[in-house]
This record gives structure tokens, C-alpha cells and sequence, in this order.
């Protein structure tokens, strides 16, 4: 898979093994597959189209979603306060669009793998089309319900956006290695108040809550300032550790 | 490397080449070598201390250090807003402490690369003992001003923490592959005004300046509060893309 | 002036000089006249409208407006920072829409004073239709540029919301009795870093710069957090006192 | 009650029915009689001292204190959310240091009354003593718990920093005129999730809960940039309306 962007700055995820086609004009097969990143690729109708790196961001931002997904902001910060590496095994329920999933797949891959639940099968069915269209090969979707069970075992990291997290907390501590954290992302504070109980309870310690409010800056001819528009709340995220 | 905690809770960063000694007692190199994640090990003094899955977290909280080091928050968003991932290489100035070049270094993983550039001695000399000490070797320590040139191409992230990062964005260009990121730590609002001239003019696109302001929850059983102690500012983060 | 609520919960801005007409139904403004806060009235339809002890919040949503209007986040922050106080004297500028100049008038009450200057006639007039429609007597328009002068002495507190508010320091150190405070609204940081300057070299001390995030929290069945939307930034406000 | 600046900056809150004195020389009591804001007064050392239009915020800064106070921010939000004015009445509970309420007494003025219930009475001496010594005349300090009732009626503005609120919701609205607003501090989540409840079974509308975070912004020859310490939390802050 390739990101082009044209003329416009309008970016395309382009599959190398058939011709591209846009408004601007068609690029062949071959001229893609040959292609690296800075190269500037011409359509039959010479309009320009640069070659980049395709990025996990790039992703996301093109692909198919019907619902809302995790912010960057609260991504980063779970990878960040988990320590998750490359070669690291991680599962996620539940899965959504699948935003988080590709994040954990970027940092972990091909060593690693991601394990994906979500009960939704239509959910379940956009996600693994938008895996099939970026050719991903280390997240392994499944259509199921996290608190039946999780078979994997001595996992690193375990990620949940569930409406009762509480509920699978006990599976997790189960599947997880020594040493392996579980995340939680929780918009209201009784989810963040009930975990903390039944984390304790599950046998997890180093219990952490927090929230993280991002501001962007706004650098302009007329002064800089922090933007009139913001998220106001995402929501909590939870940490805990089995030790 | 292993991470042993002892019954007090308190961690040891362990090398099973040699025996390990502790007030609670000494536990053969013998009985390292062969420790899982999850088992408990005993000292001569039948004290209990539990093999854990080390974490960059864990070497960031053990290792030496003789300056502030960049908070696990900004971190984490340098990682999810350029989408960094396992084999990417990094180019890191200054190395500092080398809390996020242990970061990227956890990420990009035995494929992936990190340069780390710093122009202190005292800074790097540190920093490759605590490498050493880790046993990290995608990370290459360079004593070298990064102002006087990148010698690596086709570099996928390139992250400042320099007092006047401006100073070296033509010099990050060159050495980033297009669709790569520029990320730089800034204290300064006006840092982020000079460098979203000097991005663009070094042909940047896609500047973006953000803030986080992270808040810890406090729950207990007086109440759930967000702690009264927080961290006010640490840093802008910057970013800018080539395209 | 009174404030009717009618059963839909509208309020309405009501001279008890004449008699109050809605659609649903007229009251006679005898009624009106002897009406207390509390005392439920009917209209000639028999609907209820309720009397309420009218607040300067309530005058400010009736108003007419053709420009945004301060929040009272920064309105209270200038007020007890700069603990204004009844009886008090104030200068104000730029008017604008006359939200911070209303709530100065309640503050100050009969025996204290507030001089509005406002550059813009249009902006002006509408100032005067809403003072003269709520009945205020404290407070003096003025369709001046502030710029060329105040003429008021020993005032208490004055207020700057102006795109260079730099350029009346001097005039305002001159206007102001000693111990008195200015105060300066200014959405731009350069603003800030400019007026740092100037507030210096005119003799002011005691200079303070600070922001406002209010974030409103919502209490609902499905849970509690802080809400989705909010506004980012609205401007900074900057302290100085003549001492 | 006056306010005398010395060449060092200190302040010191003088009583002009006496000689005023200090390490840097005696004030006759006549000299202090007629001094005027702004004037310069010589000791008999030849030191000068600079008399100040004193403030609330002075008083609260020279006042004698034994439990921590509420910010300028919150007492601010409170103002301006509840139209505070000159001439209101107000209960205010508990007490504590006083602080609340002197913004509350310089705000309603002569013709306004605050009405200030503390159930300890080491507190309530210490609060008397503090306006004795400044001269308020407009606070009425009641050793008395809130809880078992409240004389007052046609109250304005009702204020609780109590560590129950919920349990003096009831009187206070009973004591309120109808429009006036009960206002509460809080610092716990789980008071302002009861308090919604018990307000509005009390029958009181409009409630609104939130949050005020204030960042102080440090604009030096260095740099500009929110200062690195903070407070994070002091409390929620409760509105709501009797209508």
C-alpha cells in the first residue's frame, strides 16, 4: 500500500497490484509498484502525484468508520505509560473502527501481534475490511463478546473501551504476563471509581487515573493563542499492573 | 535484564550474568538465568522477590540520570501524532538523559534504529552507560552537535529537545524521508513562533502545535478528586511533515 | 425593570411603566407594579408568569447584542483579583456590547461609577438603548477613543478589552488612584508580552498574566465527566496595580 | 483602616486612631489621619512609607489565618455567575478564614449584609478578630451550625464550603428570594453528584456545576510560557437557581 497526494494536497491510499484512478487521471500498475517514497508519479493527464511514506495516521484518516474513534491524544499516552514495544502481544476489545488497534499494530510488528474482540458484527466486518485494504497481517479480528474469555496468555498489554470494563477485568489479569498492564478507557468517572475496586479486588496494583487535555496553539500573522474550539473530554484513561 | 521486585515493593534492574545482592539477600546468577516473568525468586535469607516483564518504564525509573527528562505525556503524543512505528528510524537531538530515545528505541524495536545526538559529553557519557547497562543496542549514541550535520537518509522521525531547534530544521529535512515528521520539545511560545516560519520556509508542511495538560484522578475513599499537585507546563510539542 | 418567567420557562425583560404583552396573554401594568419577587402573576389568558429578583446575568441574556460579549469567567476573575468593591469608581474600554460594564454597575451600585469608552458609534448606541431599557443610572457612555484621553481621576479600576491596549497605559496610570488596578483582556499572547513592557515603563507593578479554563461538568444518569464541548480559549488577562 | 507600603515593599494595614510603627521608624496618628492614597509619609527614621487604597485582597493577605482559604478564581466564578451586587444580602457557611466573606462584604457594600455561620468556634474568633481589626461593619459572623437553620429571608446569594452541603440545602432554600442563587464549593465529585439530586428535589433549577483551572502565564526575558507549577484542583463549584 502507498499514500499519493496530488496537487491539491488530497491524499489516496493506493493498492500496487491494480492501475490508479481519480479526477486527475490514471497512474498504471507498474509505475506504483515501482514507486518509493519522494518520487513524483505522473498521471495520463501529467498531473502530479507525490509518493509518501504511509503512516498509521494516514491510515485512519482514510479509512471507513462508522463510529467514533480514539483520539491520538489518549493513544499515545496508553502507549507511552505502558511501555508497549516492538515484538509485544497485545489484545483490545472492544474494537470499534479499529483506530487503536492499528496504532498497537504499528508499535508492535511483525513480531508482535494484536488481538481484537468486539461483540458488534458490523463493526467487526468495516474493521477487517479497512485490515484487508492495508494489507495488515498482525491484528487478528474477532467477533466476540471480551468477557466470555481471552485464550491468549502472557499478554503484554491489554486494552479496553468497553461500557463495563469492570467486567472483564478478571479475564485480563488471567491473560496478562507479570509485569503487563491494563489500560481502560472510561468517559465518566464511576467507571473510573468502580475500576479501581475491582481492579484492587482482580489482584492488580499500581492503579492510575488520569485525563489528558490537549490544546493545540494557533501561530498566525494576527497572534498566537491556544484555539477558540476544543475537546473538552474525551475520557479517563485507567492503568493497572500485574505484579 | 531482568526486573526483580522485592517484597517492600522496590525494583532492581538485574544483570543474570552475575549474582545479585540485596539487603534481603543474594540470588545465584544460576537462578536469574533460567527466571520467567511471573516466578518468585528466593534469596539465601528465603526472602520472596518477583520476576517481572521488564518495561521501558521501569529503566527510565532505575537508570542514572543528571538532568530533567521528558514526561511519559509528551512522549506518548510525539509517538501517536507521527505514528512511529516498529522499524522506523529515528534521529533523537539532544540525548539528554535518554528517556525518549529509550522510547523510540522500545518501538522501533532490533530493525528500527535510533541516532541520538548530544553536544554534551557529560549528557552522553551517562546515557551510554545506562544503554550499556540495559543492553539496548538499537540506539547509537553520538557526541556531536547535531547543527553540524545528520548523516543519516531516508530517516523516518526526527525529534529536538534543543534549545534553539530552528537552528537545525534544514538539516532535518534533508535527512527525512518524504511522509516523515519533525517533532520538536519547545518550553517557549516563542520557539513555537520561530518555528513555524523556519518550518515553512524549509519546505515543511502540515505544522501543528499542541500543549497537554495531563491531570491525575485521585480516587479514594474521601472522594475522587484530580490531584491538588500537578505539573502546569512542561513543553509545546511541534510537529511538521515532509511531503 | 422585572424579569417574568412565563410556564415555558422564558424570561422576560418587563417596564412596569406599560403593560407587558405575550402570546400568552397581557398583563396590566398595575400588576406589574406591585409585583414581588416570588409573587406568581396571570396573564388575561389565565397563563402563570412568575416574578424574579432580576439579576444582571439575566439583563445580559435579554440584551441586544451585535458583538461577542466577555464570558463571566474572565468578568469575575477581574473582579476579584482586582477586588472591586460597591462604592467604587471604573474605566472601562473598549464598551463593546457592555457585558463586563453591566456587571461593574452592579457591583459598584449607586454610589459608585462606571465610565464606558467606546470608539464605535454603532457599538455605542446599542450600549445606550440596553442601559436605558434596564433603567441603569451608574453607568456614563462615552463614544470616545480612549486613546485620546480619559478624564476621569482616582479611579479604582480600569478595564481594557482593545486590540492595543498598550497604547492607553499611560493614560490609564494617570487616571488611576494609587493602590488602584488595571486590567487588560487580550486573546493574543503577544499582547501580553507587549503590555508586560509598557505596564513597566509606565510605573505600574505588580504585573500578573493568567488564563481561565473552565470546564463545566455534566451530572448525568449515564454518568459524570467533564462536557464534550468547551470553549478552548477566550483571551488572557493581564494585572497590573499603580502602587 | 489604612495601607502603608514601605521602601522594601511590605505592606502593613494600620490603624489611624494610633502611631503607627515598625523597624524603619514611628508615624504620628495625626499624619495618618490625613493621609490621602497616594501620598508618601516620612517616619521619624526618614524612611518612606507610601499610603495604598487598600483593598480586600490586601486585607486577606495581612489577615491573621488558621485554615487554608478559598482562591481569588472561585470567589471570582462566584460573583459573577450569581450576579452578586451592591446591596445584596448574603448568607455565607461555613466561615473558616473569613475570605469569601470579605469579598462578599466589599461587593454589597453598606447597604448589603453578609450573614457568615461557622460551627467552630476557634474559627469564628479568629474571623471576628480579622474584621475588627479592618472595620467591617456589613458581616454578621454567627457561631452557629448552618444545618439547624437559617433566620434570614430574601436572601440573595446563599454560599456553602461545608464538607456536607446537601444537608443545609433545604433551609437555604427556604431563606432565598426567588431568583437568588445558592452557590457551593465542593472538591469531591461525589458532592456534586449528590448535590444535583438534593437540589433539585429541594426545588431548586438552573443547576450547573464546573471547574475553573488557572494557569499563570510567566512572560520573561527567557521566554513566555504557563508557569511549570500549578494548582490542579481546589474544588467544584455548584450553582443553582430557586425560581
Amino acid at each position: 500500500m502507498r499514500i499519493l497526494i496530488d496537487e491539491r494536497g488530497k491524499k489516496y491510499l493506493v493498492n500496487a497490484e491494480k492501475d490508479f484512478q481519480s479526477d486527475l487521471g490514471i497512474i498504471k500498475k507498474e509505475a506504483l509498484e515501482e514507486a518509493q517514497p519522494g518520487d513524483t508519479l505522473l498521471s495520463h493527464l501529467s498531473r502530479e502525484f507525490k509518493v509518501i511514506k504511509s503512516n498509521v495516521n494516514d491510515f485512519i484518516e482514510l479509512m471507513e468508520r462508522r463510529c467514533s474513534i480514539l483520539l491520538p491524544k489518549d493513544i499515545g499516552i496508553v502507549i507511552s505509560y505502558t511501555g508497549l514495544g516492538c515484538g509485544d502481544r497485545v489484545v483490545d476489545a472492544g474494537t470499534g473502527a479499529g483506530a487503536i488497534a492499528l496504532h498497537f499494530s504499528n508499535v508492535v510488528g511483525e513480531k508482535g501481534m494484536v488481538y481484537s474482540y468486539e461483540i458488534r458484527e458490523d463493526f467487526s466486518i468495516i474493521a477487517q475490511k479497512n485490515l484487508d485494504q492495508f494489507g495488515i497481517k498482525n491484528i487478528e479480528l474477532k467477533n466476540q463478546d471480551v468477557k466470555e474469555g481471552i485464550k491468549e496468555r502472557d499478554v503484554d498489554l491489554i486494552f479496553f473501551d468497553l461500557p463495563k470494563p469492570w467486567e472483564a477485568v478478571d479475564i485480563a489479569f488471567g491473560a496478562l504476563k507479570t509485569g503487563g498492564w491494563l489500560a481502560v478507557y472510561a468517559p465518566y468517572i464511576e467507571q473510573v471509581q468502580l475500576l479501581k475496586k475491582i481492579c484492587k479486588n482482580a489482584g492488580f496494583e499500581n492503579f492510575n487515573s488520569l485525563e489528558c487535555i490537549l490544546r493545540e496553539i494557533e501561530v498566525k500573522v494576527k497572534g498566537t493563542r491556544p484555539k477558540t474550539r476544543m475537546v473538552g473530554h474525551t475520557g479517563y484513561l485507567v492503568f493497572s499492573r500485574k505484579l
